[in-house]
């Protein structure tokens, strides 16, 4: 199978996974489920689900477990978004070439379709599908990575930085936390999924997850000034006009180049353990550094 | 042991979890992490905490496996208060007689402090205190609980019903979501933190909490019409102001104080099969209908 067939049958499976685990829209309260379902379907990358899928082909997982762990990765992840367009935040109204939320329906909605959009992803997780074991471990990952100390706290970091100058170090740590820890929370809970990995391959997938994090946020700022909106499908330029700091104001578009291909380099060695049975994986942090969107 | 006695005993050990639960003020985002300890601590009636420990000691739970179940709901129930007080919902200045999180820090901090609580209560709920079966069915009954069949779901419906009337069916349906959900998850989570209770029993637990829960929201309408903002330590009388339909206001005050005995009678009789090892229980549902803020 090739690298495109395998990405096109795994998206399908996940948009039939998001869709059955939402609740549909004629569920009562309507309104709220049906916003809910235009924030998550029908748009997307899909980057954690992918991400996720390739991991668990590595440790034997089944597919209707590895949909469940990525539907709860694509909710936390579109909730993320929902919260961070609001006017509070980011302030934007264009998301996945669509208006968002709180532009198509309105400010409280958009509010309370991020949380429950989080709820959602841990009711997920605690489905039948997957057993008893393994839902405690998978709800721990997707927590710890969606809280303080990962997304939300990254978030954080990343408002408090707003006309602020960063070191490197500085903006390393928040995207770490911002993007990093739910990409990482992917390839982890895809692995811990199947068969328990031991720790070496682990600490592999951990090393290939770190690498392949911070390259998509170099390609991120690269792209947001490179790109226009219509491509990215949101709103381009927007962290220069915003005054925040990315790797392209830090070090430069040049620089931030070689450092994607570094990344990409690094993400490929930390998979040698597992030789071809990591294809996939390789593949993705191709994808991710080479995305024109 | 008196109630008194019992209530503070189980008050000091849910600050003391909540406090150990929470990241500390000094661990990065500092400010993240300072503004979810003033939502949290130090404050509020900790219902939801009570119920569960209370609920707990019919099933012999270990009072640690309490003390963690005991804080998730509540960091569940403060995220809730923190979103539904910001300026796009109920637009609140006042919560547990102090500033709220966004008049006292930001909008976007108290958007996040929300977000990061509720991943906090299913890190909370997937520590290694309670064995991995208990932390996948504690997170099911939680997350369920919270979410858009839930307590976000009320929150949903009763913003749509500002300026509508709304029959006593419809505003039953309403709290049942959202608040009765929470408290009825604080009722089985405590009891399902120790020896699993059989279906008859988990029915008796679900019909107390109904009463329970519809009871508390009637006591609330009365408060809200009766009390000051001073006792209360919210701002009173803001239902009538905001045209939202209470019991009050659609039944009146009289037969809302008569529905919240009816209510109190009806959680005692759900009791019955457990004798008296459920006084605690039949107490708490006294301490909500007697309360008076």
């Amino acid at each position: 199978m090739t690298f495109e067939q395998w990405t096109r049958l795994v998206l399908e499976r996940v948009e039939t996974a998001l869709e059955r685990y939402l609740p549909a829209e004629t569920t009562e309260p309507a309104k709220l489920h049906e916003a809910m379902r235009y924030a998550v379907l029908g748009g997307g990358k899909r980057v954690r689900p992918l991400l996720c899928h390739a991991a668990g082909e590595l440790t034997g997982a089944r597919a209707e477990c590895l949909d469940a762990a990525a539907a709860a990765l694509e909710m936390i992840h579109v909730y993320s978004l929902v919260h961070d367009d609001m006017p509070c935040m980011d302030d934007d109204a264009l998301r996945r070439g669509k208006p968002t939320v709180h532009v198509k329906y309105d400010e409280a909605t958009a509010l309370l379709v991020g949380d429950a959009l989080q709820s959602q992803a841990f009711v997920v997780l605690t489905s039948d599908v997957l057993g008893a074991p393994q839902q405690a471990s998978l709800v721990r990952e997707l927590a710890l990575a969606s809280g303080s100390i990962g997304m939300c706290g990254g978030q954080a970091i990343d408002l408090a930085s707003v006309g602020h100058t960063l070191t490197r170090p500085q903006l390393e740590t928040m995207h770490r936390m911002k993007t990093g820890a739910l990409l990482r929370a992917a390839v982890r809970m895809g692995a811990l999924a199947g068969e328990t990995p031991d720790e070496p391959a682990l600490a592999s997938l951990d090393a290939y997850a770190a690498a392949v994090g911070l390259a998509f946020q170099v390609v991120d700022d690269i792209l947001d000034v490179t790109t226009d909106s219509a491509t990215l499908g949101k709103t381009a330029g927007k962290d220069a006009k915003d005054g925040k700091p990315t790797y392209v104001s830090i070090i430069g578009l040049d620089a931030s180049r070689a450092l994607a291909a570094q990344l990409r380099s690094d993400a490929h060695a930390a998979l040698a353990p597992f030789g071809a049975r990591a294809q996939r994986l390789a593949e993705l942090a191709d994808l991710v550094v080479n995305r024109v969107s």
